[in-house]
């Protein structure tokens, strides 16, 4: 018996879009791409011959073969096009930032439940291998009790790509990295996240965020720190990738890179709580700091994990199969686009956002 | 003709009273030490032959040689040692933190200002060489419109010392180094503090907090981070120092250590805004990070300074004889304490606090 294999359809045939096509076409053996579409018909000389092309979403959608559509518009046009769909009955992956805001998210949630159609959203990089390694740290419980995570990725250019330099298209590394970031902070902390502190600045881009700084306090007492900048430069090494930092009281743990290196970190004493003793020697003015003595640092190997970006799909295809939950659920998409519009509401006015 | 010399009485003999007994007899040729005195009578068998040694205050500030008094007693007592050294009419260096919050700094203020004495604290890291650096770098204007300073220290032990462990007697790394990591940052950044958002621990001390995680925004645009942690780990070399990153828009600067190594970085190119050209390539689905093409970063050395804690005395000195201002305004910190009773309210509440 042969399974019956994913049918899709493409709404927007730009980077994204042509990166999903290229993807299906080549690595996966369960699915097919039916048609593309885009306004714009220089885009679809990118096409492959076996796909149909058009340059409406409408007529698309009239191919009764595509029981999947993925949409990979401009963020601004997401909501328009879920409804779109969820109204001609096909099933739906949109990609990320799932909208503008919450309540556009919310208006796809109503429309897709109305239409009964499946609904998730391209949130890839929740298969991430640095990410996964940081999140088995976490749930170790290693560490000791968890106080901090640093989530941090820079980089050298400074500037943003195509109509991502357009806040009326949904533009910025808020809603281009940010709501991966957040998204992994989110799904690595699964309790009520308190308070939203954030900065987020224009640095090199007139018109669109390129440089964040968020505090995430959770009711477990994890506070989480997430920074990005574009044009945040260092000559170091394992500088311009993602780098985590997780901090316990047995102990912390770095993980630098995409592909990370990096080590669990303890020391051969903990020393506790040394009583009143008045008498005190002259051990320097730094008693609480400067290099450690020999042997006083341990290091362990980080886990490994064995993920990759074709699980999304992998995950997507196994649920219209009957078989699996779907991972990325728009519920927690909605939840995460509330804590982007948090994160502009302190940025606006500098204070801190009580969110849960 | 001679000059002067200073005449210290030196009021708790403990590990910073004998740090400073030590550096004013060997170091200081414009100042001698008259007297110290401790109520723990063990600790004046430390005390040089020269000093008289007395067991009360009351005691040595009957001595009529004395002019300065430093109070080096444990941090709740400083109120109560200055009100009684200015009633005495001696001038006064008081160790820091200035006291256990803003209220008894304004008594302090009151007191001294009534009695007529020279009133100033023992804030020698405003003279720390890498401080002084990376405030050279800020007030150059070389890396553009600054965004965003961090001041970061982690240690390995874990573990106060004596009587920091105490939060009665105002223990805790919020008092011990807190107020030097935010005197600095307040003196490099002479603008209005508008908001603080604070994270501090009790980590590894049951009592008192041994890591804090500070934001401070300022009128100027400048987010502020400081980091402390005495159990914060890491292989990583210069790891257990005081570090510094700098971020503006024409570059940023990092600075490692004590007496820091780090670089001015830039690049050799500063791609602005890439207006609407919707066509895109498959440059890979980092288009934004990933490592930097060879020659694209560029390096610069930091700039030198010649700064030592001497400075502070040497102030204190010129002040002494009418010919300096001093550097370390008690106003100045009245500030820093209503700084620090902020982040104890931030802390606690979760929430930020409108400052200035």
């Amino acid at each position: 018996m042969t399974e019956k294999k994913l049918q899709f359809g493409i709404i927007g045939f730009g980077f994204m879009g042509q990166t999903h096509a290229k993807m299906i076409t080549e690595d996966l053996d369960y699915a097919d791409v039916v048609a593309v579409c885009d306004i714009n018909k220089m885009q679809l000389e990118h096409a492959d011959a076996s796909y149909k092309t058009y340059l409406t979403a409408d007529e698309l959608l009239k191919e009764e073969a595509i029981d999947t559509v993925i949409i990979a518009v401009p963020n601004h046009l997401h909501l328009e096009m879920v409804e779109k769909t969820a109204r001609a009955g096909k099933d739906i992956i949109c990609e990320k930032p799932a909208g503008m805001n919450a309540q556009e998210v919310e208006k796809m949630l109503e429309v897709t439940k109305e239409a009964g159609v499946r609904f998730t959203f391209h949130h890839q990089r929740r298969w991430d291998t640095d990410y996964n390694v940081a999140k088995k740290v976490y749930e170790s419980g290693e560490l000791g009790n968890i106080y901090t995570i640093k989530s941090s990725l820079y980089g050298f250019n400074g500037n943003m790509h195509d109509w991502h330099v357009y806040p009326e298209f949904g533009g910025g590394m808020l809603y281009d990295w940010g709501v991966h970031l957040i998204d992994q902070i989110l799904n690595m902390v699964p309790v009520k996240l308190k308070q939203i502190y954030a900065h987020v600045e224009n640095v090199i881009n007139e018109n669109v965020d390129d440089y964040f700084n968020l505090q995430f306090y959770f009711e477990n007492g994890v506070n989480a720190q997430i920074e990005l900048g574009t044009y945040f430069l260092s000559d170091k090494e394992s500088w311009f990738e993602h780098n985590w930092f997780l901090a316990g009281n047995k102990g912390t743990a770095y993980s630098d890179g995409f592909f990370p290196q990096g080590k669990i970190v303890t020391t051969s004493e903990l020393l506790t709580n040394v009583p009143g003793k008045i008498t005190m020697t002259h051990a320097g003015p730094t008693r609480s700091f400067g290099p450690a003595p020999e042997g006083r640092i341990i290091t362990k190997e980080l886990p490994s994990v064995d993920v990759n970006h074709g699980m999304f799909f992998e995950n997507y295809y196994q649920n219209f199969l009957g078989q699996e939950e779907l991972v990325i659920k728009p519920e927690q998409i909605l939840r995460l686009m509330r804590v982007v519009d948090a994160i502009r509401l302190s940025a606006k006015t500098h204070k801190s956002v009580d969110f849960e």
